[in-house]
């Protein structure tokens, strides 16, 4: 894990680029003594993503954890995948047409996408673990749900999972989703145009987990309410404090 | 408005029961200047239900709230309904032998309910909100949902509501429900026993409310999580204050 660049902003949370191998990464710590770590996750494209992500660092940093963020495989300026961008131009063709999405399409998204985006988190943890100013234990907040969902059955250094439920999520994985017990909270935008509310509900009633609480809004899926994020702090303080 | 007894608790809220005409009530208040109200709905029986509303009037009341709740017509001490216990006969039979339970039998149930209880919590109102110690503004709180939708309708003087969707609601509802625009919370047990799951969101889905959230927890109809008291105070904070 190499760090590339440093700010501090006027709140004092240190904001810090990295990389990891050719993966590029953010970390924002909100000081030195060791803190509780929470994984963002976001749909990929850290750029695009950068605004909402630094407020949800700082809204992080600000209750006493570090937070840190990777680019996805095959966003931002990572190398394309053919594949990838084939599924991708097919969903978009689809969901241009009003037509409902084949499985087929969410599986050669999604699918790929887990298989390498898991491994690069789990990485990330490791190298982030290893920091002096993080302590453990450790949260995943965000999208790809899937990648939540895989996460939170693989990696047992992940105490509890805030989950945006608004990507599509291949119907393999609600099997995996019967296997995750840790704490978990869903987000899901009532209104969400690309997003299936019915899969989004059954794959909550999938989970395995004790602990679980949807939060319904309304809006679409940019219109998350302000008041979640304090909603996601809470459920945190919970369980990773 | 008849105060009957009071009592003070060492958090230093006053609980007065109060008689309305031929209704009991309860009214908590955190002290002697005006605050806003939350009215306390609950499924009837005051003294069977006190542990239950004590500890959510406290609650409210430590976050600067007065809070009120009146018996149902038909419950505790209250003239009992003919027609109410007959349906109330034939739902829990219903129930028992694990049937499907009619519109017919939660329409015999519930309508009549409903045209009983709105206008008593409405001049409850009336007088609770003559009190100096009452300032107003006012939220619902708590089920039966099928009161808490006509309260929201009919009562301009209720800002916000929390509905706990764990009762029966008649179909004609949905319509009400649909003229519904103050900002709603609505909690949903996941595994409610005697509540149907797809009925709850096809309710949380007609209300006409541009803010609109639901809060769905695992377990059963009296497994609400201790947090969702807190979700309560800070959705009343946002509106109420």
């Amino acid at each position: 894990m190499r760090f590339i660049s440093e700010q501090r902003f006027d709140d004092g949370v240190l904001e810090r680029e990295f990389t990891l191998g050719e993966i590029p990464g953010i970390l924002w710590t909100p000081g030195s003594a060791p803190v509780p770590l929470i994984l963002l996750g976001h749909p990929g494209g850290l750029h695009k993503m950068y605004p909402r992500l630094v407020a949800r660092a700082r809204h992080c940093a600000a209750e006493g954890y570090a937070a840190a963020t990777i680019e996805l495989p095959g966003s931002g300026g990572r190398p394309r995948s053919a594949a990838a961008e084939e599924a991708r131009a097919d969903l978009r063709r689809a969901l241009a047409a009003g037509e409902p999405v084949d499985d087929e399409i969410v599986d050669r998204l999604v699918l790929p996408l887990v298989e390498r985006a898991v491994p690069e988190w789990r990485s990330a943890l490791d190298a982030l673990l290893s920091l002096p100013e993080i302590g453990g234990p450790v949260g995943y907040a965000g999208g790809v749900i899937a990648i939540g969902v895989r996460l939170a059955v693989v990696e047992p250094r992940i105490s509890a999972a805030l989950l945006f439920a608004g990507s599509f999520v291949p119907r393999t994985m609600f099997e995996e989703a019967r296997q995750v017990t840790i704490p978990l909270q869903v987000l899901l935008q009532w209104d969400d145009e690309g997003n299936d509310r019915r899969l989004a509900l059954d794959l909550f009633d999938a989970f395995g987990s004790r602990e679980k609480t949807l939060h319904a809004n309304l809006g679409g899926h940019t219109g998350v309410p302000q008041f979640e994020g304090d909603g996601g702090n809470r459920f945190f303080a919970r369980h990773l404090k």
